[in-house]
């Protein structure tokens, strides 16, 4: 393992180390490993918490800020955070509008926000909460019941963040969320394993010319594994599989997330997202709004996802809306 | 060799054509090869043009747009553009006031750059360069006379942009571009190799327990390769080659550059980011800007790169002065 780190265990904590100092807009709590938007709690507003186990970089802590998260709780490397951080964050971050919980299904996660959810109503903080489950290459996977929470996260974030921003009530803000996730689709294809630091060695192994279809954000096995293809041949069967599970229909529209997975260069997902976009345009779908790079990754993989989004003009409207934080910036 | 590509032949132009649909705020034109703001040209204003060889991205065509360039002309992977491409970036951005080229120190760019110029002085077009030569690593290399250009091409780019969206005269934008260069040094660590589509394998080796210290975007060699050390190891004997060849005082400030070459982890960037901050506090350089994350890259390269730019409150306020583009974007 050849990692830029001091010891396996302080990683994630000297991470939040590096962000506090490259941020000082973010507010981060070392003991509790919460990152909150340094104005919080804002009295009035809803505040949007996000948080999962970390390797995913920048989700989710790097979508803390002005219109998407008011804090972040970082767990261990691919590890739930627990429901004592999860509750810091509330407190931190309650403005007397209640909080809003966005949670990635994975079985560990949907468990410690519950715990955290029935803490903060026990210290009268009034908690929603969206479960994003957006993969749609399995049912049932390593860590969850249903399907995987990845792409769309990042999606529900600036959306629903922005509806927070402009003053929308907790019930409403949550609703919201969780129609985003609903019309929402992911897939993903890994290239290479990736590395914990704890474990030291690849979490799975793939063949020289093999490629996982469907794979998670964790390394969990997709659909199946084959023979790698030319991108057009990728392109095809991930969108394939997305509008199978979640159609858009022609003369609708799309936000899409062309998602790297951490190792892919950027010079590939603009070629893979130039194969989207054209296969979508023959398809009659418009691409309302696209971004390209890496926002939900899994540490070292080599790998990409695609997610789309089937937007209406409130979508876009609250998509464009000013966001200020260190991943995701824009009118501001 | 596992990319998502379909022919090694056709990466960069495919790409372009992701480019395209993902930014229609720019214009790609895929005869010439060349990406340009879609309001040029702009009666008046000094038109920045920059480009070297694919595979930095998002440098250099992630950084055209309001405020940073006017123009990038993206090369074959890891090869110069040629001067025709050079000239045709020219015509298309020269709005009368003379265009100035931003050139990283490779002997192809040099040169193509140098005949771009003087073809396009008989166009009449008034032609100003910047040599970016920032790279302390090495004075000589496998593609250069004198240091390589890295990662401060894109400090010269943002500010220098700020000053021709603001009006300034080519020969001022031009030696505006070449102050921030001399302002500025960098120093890079890889630990793994790059693979271009066109080799199909690693361009060099290292060891399981290895890194190169010094290394160059292309995977040149660099001072020496020694074994893996601990990320504040690393940090401190960056800092120490950087401060040795171009001193910043305690007192003065800085902008810092942690940029990942690309198969880096943000997590692991964040981690060493942290500790150059620590190390620079304690020398009473103060970080009075910095961005984390990975800007100019070396395709699947595991490793980073540290620049440190000495500003002052001019610089400072160019750095800060809005941009949008499809890879930095603030204040708009």
């Amino acid at each position: 393992m050849k990692k830029f780190i001091n010891h396996p265990d302080a990683v994630v904590r000297e991470a939040l180390v590096g962000l506090a100092a490259a941020h000082p807009e973010l507010r981060v709590d070392l003991e509790q490993q919460i990152v909150v938007r340094a104005d919080a709690p804002r009295a009035g507003k809803v505040g949007l918490i996000s948080g999962g186990g970390s390797g995913h970089e920048p989700l989710h802590a790097g979508f803390v800020g002005l219109g998407m998260l008011d804090a972040a709780c970082p767990g261990e490397v691919f590890t739930s955070p627990v429901p004592d951080q999860i509750l810091a964050a509330g407190k931190a971050v309650d403005g007397g509008a209640g909080v809003v919980h966005i949670v990635k299904n994975y079985t560990g996660d949907v468990m410690n926000f519950q715990l955290a959810a029935e803490l903060s109503a026990d210290e009268g903080i009034e908690v929603h909460s969206v479960l994003v489950d957006d993969d749609v290459a399995v049912e049932d996977s390593t860590w969850t019941a249903g399907r995987r929470g990845t792409g769309a996260t990042m999606l529900v974030e600036k959306i629903a963040g922005a509806l927070a921003e402009e003053g929308g009530d907790a019930a409403s803000v949550a609703a919201l969320g969780t129609r985003v996730n609903e019309a929402s689709a992911s897939f993903a294809i890994a290239l290479s394993p990736c590395t914990t630091p704890a474990a030291g060695r690849p979490g799975f192994e793939l063949g020289e010319d093999e490629m996982e279809v469907g794979v998670g954000i964790h390394g969990e096995p997709g659909r199946r594994r084959e023979k790698l293809l030319p991108a057009r041949d990728i392109a095809t069967m991930t969108l394939e599989a997305i509008l199978a599970a979640k159609p858009v229909a022609a003369g609708e529209d799309a936000i899409v997330l062309m998602n790297g997975l951490g190792a892919t260069p950027l010079i590939e997902l603009y070629l893979l997202y130039g194969e989207f976009a054209g296969l979508l345009e023959s398809a009659g779908v418009r691409i309302a709004r696209n971004l390209v790079g890496n926002f939900v990754t899994s540490l070292d993989m080599a790998g990409m996802s695609l997610t789309i989004c089937r937007a209406d003009p409130e979508l876009l409207r609250l998509w464009d809306a000013p966001v200020r934080t260190p991943a995701l910036r824009w009118g501001v």
